[in-house]
């Protein structure tokens, strides 16, 4: 008998025929023998009906008043989940995230999970219960309720597994799992087997939306196998684990895009110390998150200083930074808000060369201008105009020949 | 400095405009140098919904899961009203009924309150916080959210004033206050300026709707004034509680009717001991409640026995007391289903004779039968023809005079 841990995001469980068939998923996982822990989102569109109702009354809502309204809506979910194991036969019982011990800081709206008390949910499974616990939510010290933000349930399902010693922890969505490229734009894209932790987290910082990068990487720190897959299919989906082999196969694994990008470029700034400071500390104290950096080599001791931002940033980055480029000397201060970015990741480009050779002459050959370029040890991304990003994106996938089996 | 406890029902909070004007109230309130803590109920119809979609997937719910479900109404409510007034300048704090420390049995759907631990409360107090806290709900000793049941956020919001010592617990509603009679039925009928503790139970229990005996039965017992007023209008509303002159004033104080009234009759039963358990042991046992029970004097050995039901379990009790009627040899049992009831209430009567006297003629005067008559002490109630309910609550008002102002 093996513990597994089970999470069934918000379009899984957005209305009761739904809510049915994902209890019936778990019935039959129960059936098989093993044991079920379930993490649930919120029904559907619940949260921001909620965060509605919350702006209709206070358009600067206080954070924890925010927590406790927003915590109801996987509480829902998660008891009605518990009903339909039960009209089947199933002994389930719902835990809030307080319950089943989920122990957060008090940095409401993002909060981070101390630690994980299984008491309670130790002592359901052992009562032979199935136990569904509402996602996205803890609680702290004070007994006061938070929520953890984005990739918040999936973080609690790899919480759990952690803390409960899951075999693995099975995240279903609305997708097949992870693919080569999003099959929106690329039709012979297909979902991988498997993929490293590594990989993981550059699709998911770079434009995967799949997956949380903060759910991966707590895979990651105690190597939780993560099964991506469906809920409203039969498919094996994508298991992310640390034990990928690293040489048998493909060694780009996926192509990622990103059209939420944006670019300022500080023209003709004096190279000298200090600059860069000048202009990225005003940034983060803006709330402005900076992604790529790129300074040009300096001629005559002027240089350029470019770096990209998310769209919606990118007006109050200006505001930021233009009188910032004055005050310095800079020539100007240009903005573009129609970029976007291709990245290929694949653990087994770091000891082999040639990779972003081929990726740089494949989009010259379609003539797409490639603006900036930055790499990881297992990723290279290129920012790009973004109408141009779909075919890079078709253009890689066939010269990395991402189509074929491996 | 007092301390006040203040209630608002789900039609007062039923929409983020009225959350808005309960916060005006509130807001008004502490203006005034009093410290407040509200008890809040689910806004409008979300009891309802939330029930609908738990039969939506599971007919028969699990009550704990249930309680958990329904529980995230109230919380919603106060969350949305502690914004409300934050956005108003004001500090306040929402705490679910766990939080507030309501403790109750673990009997779901109708829990009981053991005890309040007002520890968090009177913090929260201290820090010049108003405390808004989620109706309806408590949490067990195994720290599982419950359900208070009928009258539950009255209950929640009487309990709490007794345990913090406020000085009065103020029930806001959708009227005006406990009125001499419905005014829907009798256009001339006015809201009491106060009544007792025992006229409000009497009232409570036979008909009137404003409050649930439950909440009134324990202000009486801690002796807390409980203010019941309209949250629509700055009507000053009726003060329940226990030093209501008794010499004074009008004696009868309020006319009750209830038009839920159902009446079964075993007729020809024979006079002998034992004969009513066997009737009333297996109704009891199928959840059938009984109201009046009347059994006419026995001649040659032979009574009718006279009971009456909600009229939503006639057909349960039929189904029940017919075999058994057969069993004891009584000759038929009929069902009626087409009965109402009126009562005339006022601790006056007690000492002072003539008031079933003039009751009886007024009704009578206007041709209006008398099937069953119950008394207690302060109350005379008729069970009569429903569709004849509304002109008897008139007559009664008229021939009682309680269109007059005190």
């Amino acid at each position: 008998m093996s513990l597994i841990v089970q999470k069934y995001g918000g379009s899984s469980v957005a209305d009761a025929a739904r809510i049915r068939n994902v209890a019936w998923r778990i019935a039959t996982t129960v059936d098989r023998g093993d044991q079920v822990v379930v993490v649930v989102s919120a029904m559907g569109d619940t949260t921001d009906e909620l965060l509605n109702l919350a702006h209709q009354i206070n358009d600067q809502p206080d954070p924890r008043e925010l927590d406790v309204l927003m915590s109801t809506g996987e509480v829902v979910s998660s008891t009605l989940l518990t009903m339909a194991l039960e009209s089947m036969g199933y002994e389930a019982i719902s835990l809030s995230g307080a319950q089943a011990g989920i122990k957060t800081d008090a940095a409401y709206r993002r909060a981070r999970i101390l630690k994980v008390e299984t008491k309670r949910v130790e002592k359901e499974l052992k009562k032979g219960n199935i136990v569904i616990v509402a996602g996205f939510q803890g609680i702290t010290e004070e007994m006061d309720v938070t929520t953890l933000g984005r990739g918040g349930s999936d973080t609690t399902a790899v919480a759990l597994a952690a803390s409960l010693g899951a075999e693995v922890c099975q995240i279903y969505t609305d997708v097949e799992g992870v693919y080569t490229a999003d099959p929106r734009l690329v039709p012979e894209a297909r979902p991988l087997a498997e993929i490293g932790y590594e990989e993981m987290l550059e699709l998911a910082s770079h434009g995967a939306r799949v997956m949380h990068p903060r759910a991966v990487e707590l895979g990651e720190l105690f190597n939780i196998p993560l099964l991506v897959a469906s809920s409203f299919t039969e498919n094996p989906g994508t298991l992310i684990h640390g034990g990928v082999s690293m040489e048998v196969r493909n060694k780009v694994r996926s192509i990622a895009h990103d059209l939420d990008v944006a670019k300022i470029t500080v023209v003709g700034v004096p190279d000298r110390p200090g600059i860069a400071a000048a202009i990225f500390d005003p940034l983060a104290r803006a709330g402005v998150s900076v992604d790529t950096i790129v300074q040009n080599a300096s001629i005559e001791n002027i240089t350029d200083l470019t770096f990209t931002v998310m769209k919606n940033d990118l007006a109050e980055a200006m505001r930021v930074v233009e009188p910032i480029a004055k005050s310095i000397g800079a020539r100007e201060c240009v903005g573009d808000s129609t970029l976007g970015k291709v990245s290929i990741v694949g653990t087994g480009m770091q000891n082999t060369p040639g990779f972003a050779a081929r990726m740089f002459s494949a989009l010259s050959e379609k003539g797409i201008n490639i603006q900036l370029i930055t790499t990881s040890e297992i990723r290279i991304t290129c920012i790009i105009d973004e109408a141009r990003v779909g075919e890079a994106v078709r253009t890689l996938h066939r010269a990395f020949q991402l189509e074929a089996e491996e």
